[in-house]
């Protein structure tokens, strides 16, 4: 069902890598709801192809750019505000890498270039899209940008790794950017806190299928899934949160305000 | 703007008080949305016959309701969902008051008599709701129940007085009592923390004027509306939103999570 | 292993009711670092007797006061303050009660007797003491006032019941009052947030072996003893500490900021 | 006054820059509480040569290490124990620098080649800190590991810049390696998160002054001194406070859980 909410909006989405991703359904929502669209990932990921079907489906630009390299974003902007003629409503940021999870390299013996390299992709992204849209003033006033985060970057989750450390610093940067982008052009920055879920790139990390379960079990109302955070950012772009920012949003069914479940004391047991 | 976000919802405001209020604002908003509503209030406040005016507006029939009295809350939802053939889909919570606030009794010298009645009537009223609600089976699956709070639950702001434990209670039983509603019936429970209002309510509160106006100065976003507010329920009661439960939202243009700013740092220096 | 941390310190211990105490054993650890004490509970609970062969040890007189009468906290600090011929520089509150754990109410069930009951004597207790104490200037200028809470406060463990709401409340009084008590007279309010622990009152807790083994299983360190909390509440009492207020400190083996461990995902996968 | 709360202790203190520097006054405490002390700090910090004079008075060897550099933390540990010929029982991590606020670089336009260095010795350093100590087995069962924070961690400040970030991925590394390094070996790793201190490297922040006065302000204890965070850490490397990790610990006076006070109120009002 559609609402319109996003009538007359334009906004850019980072990181749908295939139809299980959550940007690549989050573009299809708010393509429904009436935005126009440009699409951006890494030229590595562009290479897989499958982008080019949602390209289609929600009649937009794909735009490549490596957001590790400030020219990249330098340029999206400038052809996202060409294309558009004139500035975004709102942002999509569903990037992260980490060398050191697809490495197998343990938490305690992370390689620092790996880590580096991780940070870099994960979290300074954020940053430099920020800041070239700040440069550019490529954010209409009252924009919206929403990065997807875990909560690891509040408690440890062992397997997810560095990962943690990158969200952690993630939802920093958001806070702190999202003072600075407010208070000079009304433009809000928020992180959501997805439950698990079962992305291309969700499914790579180790131990991933138990913890799943576990998620779903300690979730009052089960774990969130990618069709509905799309949902809920399409609420987070329309003008009826404004005066939502520098916040850290949890869509988890629960999991992160509940200590325990019935039904995890239960197994304990057995 | 209307979406047709709560077409065919049907939902219960508590607390509309006068045309500030934020639950009066709710109610227009929710019905623009085109949800049916009931209107409930205190019977000593329906006496002021302010909200006729709503209930013609909205075209909703108002029930009087103590709750701090069971037998007040279950004869409004047998009314209910007399009224309506069936159970509710939304519900707000805008109920609030201090004795010790009203009689200006310092909160290190609170009148514990004031506190129980506060406690009973800010608070435990929500748990009264949720369980009458419960035990009629009055709220559908995938409900949404919204409570409003501030700030004064995390931290002190000493013109508050005893609302802050009051509202700390409230974020604790919206979180419990979401845990039990969310494994039974998919009803979700929020509380959203809303920047300080210019409201009849909130204009009682001694020092209100400076404090709002520094609240102002430390928000990026500047303060929220009750406008602002109620569209944000309205998200919260529509379908985009179903898997957030049990948390506390702010909705304080970033007042959370603003340490400080220049500007009160300039002030400061003054 | 004594240091002599509380020398020349005099404190109020509330709450000793048998050797598995928590404040029994933080009695004999502040008597242990050279404190003077007095120990207070309830009529009720001093009618076991136990109390007075922990009285002897720590050569301390005892002290009847039904913390939730106004003249019975009044009375203890006059006593007290005759007893010393001063101020106490230190009080540990651990009391708690809830009579819909004690009759098995369950949450969504409860009984509102019984929740007032159990807000009086497990929350508004430490306003109470706090508030006498402040009107007679029993507390002398830099003191420690400590009371014991638990995590249900932050998040929802569904056999808790309502002692989670009192905790929340507990946790926002120690917040309030230690503003103006910080203020006035640089005296300092936290909470200890404590493991589990296998006292008389908390076996009470339906479900409380069960949870207990989860917790150890969910906690680095494993679950915190009542002698280590004793510890720590010794260096939250001496004047290492002086600075720390308005705190909820965890004292719990790191289960706080654990959100899954190896050992749990293992369990759940049998 | 000493008590010997930390008698036959070996520990690791970094980052004792000059006098006024919190990690010179907490090696001062430690060594008068008992301790053996190794002292370390960066080849360019200890061309000042100001250290020689902090070794004297502890009897503490000196050993330089740049933190960013793996060989130099491998060599640092295999000194370090052979001074003690043995592992450590604590550590002190006061290390943070950020080129973006030497060279006054706004946040929102930060030089990321300056960030990746700012991050690699303000928060990575304490990864490769533990991650060498536990490769050597260099910290003995139930040490302790303390890292020096900021509360921009959690909320803006503006002139705080991207040490913002720098102090949340340093919060999120104590906490996941403490997981790791609890299960494996109960040693303990937590944040203190200490009020704005008078310090060499404090005072080169543009806009501390007024910052420091509001803070003080703020706190209803008033700013926490360097030597009250001295005192602080001893605790925390005791024997007493065995079952606390993965915590981030506010130190200062109460600032962090206020939301405004009197006295703030009153300026804004001029």
């Amino acid at each position: 069902m559609a609402y319109n909410l996003l009538k007359g909006k334009k906004g850019i989405i980072f990181g749908a890598l295939d139809e299980k991703s959550i940007a690549w359904k989050t573009a299809l929502r708010c393509h429904e709801e009436g935005a126009e669209l440009v699409l951006s990932n890494a030229p590595i990921a562009l290479r897989m192809g499958a982008i080019n079907q949602l390209a289609e489906q929600v009649n937009a630009p794909v735009i490549a750019a490596d957001v590790t390299v400030n020219e990249d974003i330098q340029a999206l902007f400038e052809k996202t505000k060409e294309h558009f003629n004139g500035g975004v409503d709102f942002i999509l940021h569903s990037i992260g890498m980490s060398l050191n999870v697809r490495k197998g390299v343990h938490y305690t013996q992370n390689n620092y270039d790996f880590t580096h390299k991780g940070f870099d992709i994960s979290a300074l992204s954020l940053h430099r899209i920020l800041a070239e849209a700040m440069r550019q003033d490529a954010i209409n006033e009252w924009g919206s940008v929403v990065a997807l985060s875990y909560i690891a970057a509040q408690r440890v989750f062992p397997d997810y790794n560095d990962m943690s450390d990158n969200k952690a610093i993630l939802e920093s940067i958001a806070r702190n950017f999202g003072y600075y982008y407010g208070s000079q052009r009304k433009v809000r920055v928020n992180t959501v806190s997805q439950s698990p879920t079962r992305t291309t790139a969700g499914s790579g990390v180790k131990g991933f299928d138990g913890f799943i379960d576990y998620a779903e079990k300690m979730s009052p109302l089960g774990n969130a899934s990618a069709d509905q955070c799309a949902d809920y950012c399409v609420t987070l772009f329309s003008d009826l949160t404004r005066m939502v920012t520098m916040q850290n949003l949890f869509h988890d069914g629960g999991f992160s305000y509940t200590g325990v479940t019935q039904s995890v004391i239960e197994q304990m047991g057995k």
